[in-house]
């Protein structure tokens, strides 16, 4: 079994040697950049990792790995126009360097090419892979709505909220999973047991970037820490907090939701207060703990040895119990 | 042989039984929005037609002439920001009617629900069509880039434009054709055959588009003529009169092109009235008819009865000597 950093070597590598240099170069330039942004390389590692536990062969799954990186990054570059983003991992957004139109027209050719990733050397998978890659895909956008939608929207309940991360974050980890296993011809009941250890993850790797975001460490996190709270941004801590606080923090936590003018630092100061007060940090975090079990006691009900399991079970550790 | 407006009473019919009233409505409204808005249904009735010469069995393409419609209507919407268009059929573009972010994001589910119809019962020339689509998606997008470049240049060659609407909108015309000879199961090389049959016709198409955008008859045409003219739109006749011009009336033209302020009637009357001392309409109607030929004589090429092409030679006669 490979490792996971032999993993995100092996796509990296793959990576640098896919040339998009085609001409018109106002077209491709967005795409060098975005994807020379870096990251973890989270979903393709995801893909290689679910063909390596079952075929020992990881590389054979790398086209749908990259088909997966340039599905994510598509998706980045428009969502930084909808929410108008002016930074994507402390660097300028596609349509800040180079304008909207690029960002738009770069972003719908990204999701075209990993089409065209996805079906490469995929044989007699080819009809499963694309009926994943739809569905989850439809999903993505199904969950950025929602949460375009909830950003006017006054309530927001948990329920709502774990269905619109489940879309716009979680489903894709589980595609990512499930794409590998079906390469790596795992039969379809494990291939499903693996969406859904992705699925799991996904959601509970979102609830701690939540956590992250008002609880991090700022150094750790390499980000300014408090802009979910500054944004209004309805998070499983905010909503949980509206719903557990007694009418007198209620009424403190509405004040400073409607401020139109504030100073950020005393608003983040003001509600990460009440947030200790309530207990915020340990119900996200039973919350998040949750779904990281039920992900580990599904990754238990596949039928490979609980060799091929440690490296997963390894990422999913890396993903949750991180500071950044 | 099934007749054109047959095909595209098939299509109507089927179209307005998809319903995309799914949620969240945010979504899924401007689908149907956009395509309640009509059209020729052009596209979809072409892969239709081309299923039915080689099968008479038009139906069995129906999802495919729907991935078809649904990619172009995709196209249309994210154009129509990039173009900062208020109007499409008369009616209120859907980033005006809705809001930029919804045409973005509906634009982009479109693309995925185009991939969705196109491998419906597929079977084994899944394959191929995702190829040939994948193909013609990425050219569209280079298109349409290589459109918004030839804004902000300052010369255009008359080879450089019709590669251009090659890419831009022929060879979806093209693509159209090949998919219905694909579920009609033609042979590779007849299918190949009908490709160029559409992308000449696509070419002839678009320059009948810019002949009538300017010597249309604005009753007929349903739109005001010129609009390309007031827009300095580096169409075929601007860049024929930028070149066949001699000194006095290439500054003529300069200074209206430059011009910032100005009376719109009055511009496209004095561009016009070169158009006219330069034969220009007659330069364009012969690259046109070229093009028509020459799609033509592809045609006869095709190794079916010539009754089973009567239908498509109707078609490319209402496309090309049409007044709107």
């Amino acid at each position: 079994m490979k490792t996971i950093s032999e993993l995100q070597g092996i796509f990296n590598r793959y990576l640098s040697n896919q040339f998009f240099e085609k001409q018109p170069k106002e077209l491709y330039e967005p795409f060098q950049y975005i994807l020379s942004l870096g990251g973890k390389r989270m979903r393709p590692t995801m893909v290689l990792l679910g063909c390596e536990m079952f075929s020992h062969d990881a590389e054979k799954a790398l086209p749908q790995a990259m088909a997966v990186e340039l599905f994510h990054n598509f998706s980045l570059m428009h969502d930084d126009i909808m929410d108008n983003a002016p930074k994507r991992r402390g660097q300028p957004t596609v349509h800040e360097k180079f304008n909207t139109n690029s960002a738009i027209l770069a972003g719908d050719s990204m999701l075209v090419y990993a089409y065209e990733y996805l079906i490469k050397n995929s044989g007699a998978s080819v009809e499963k892979l694309i009926e994943l890659f739809n569905k989850t895909a439809i999903e993505v956008c199904e969950g950025q709505q929602w949460d375009m939608n909830f950003e006017n929207q006054n309530t927001v309940s948990v329920t709502q909220y774990l269905k619109m991360i489940e879309l716009k974050t979680a489903v894709l980890l589980g595609c990512a999973m499930k794409m590998g296993a079906i390469v790596g011809e795992a039969n379809e009941e494990d291939a499903q047991r693996l969406y859904e250890v992705g699925r799991k993850l996904g959601i509970a790797f979102q609830l701690q970037d939540d956590i992250l975001d008002s609880f991090g460490d700022e150094k750790k996190f390499g980000k300014q820490t408090g802009g979910d709270i500054i944004q209004n941004k309805k998070t499983l801590l905010l909503i949980e907090a509206m719903e557990k606080a007694n009418p007198e923090q209620r009424i403190q936590l509405t004040n400073w939701l409607e401020k139109k003018s504030f100073d950020q630092k005393e608003k983040v100061k003001a509600i990460m207060d009440l947030y200790y007060e309530l207990n915020i940090r340990n119900i996200a975090e039973s919350e998040m703990l949750k779904y990281y079990e039920d992900a580990m006691q599904t990754l238990d009900e596949i039928d490979i040895p609980e060799m091929s399991k440690t490296g997963l079970r390894n990422f999913a550790q890396q993903l949750l119990v991180r500071e950044s």
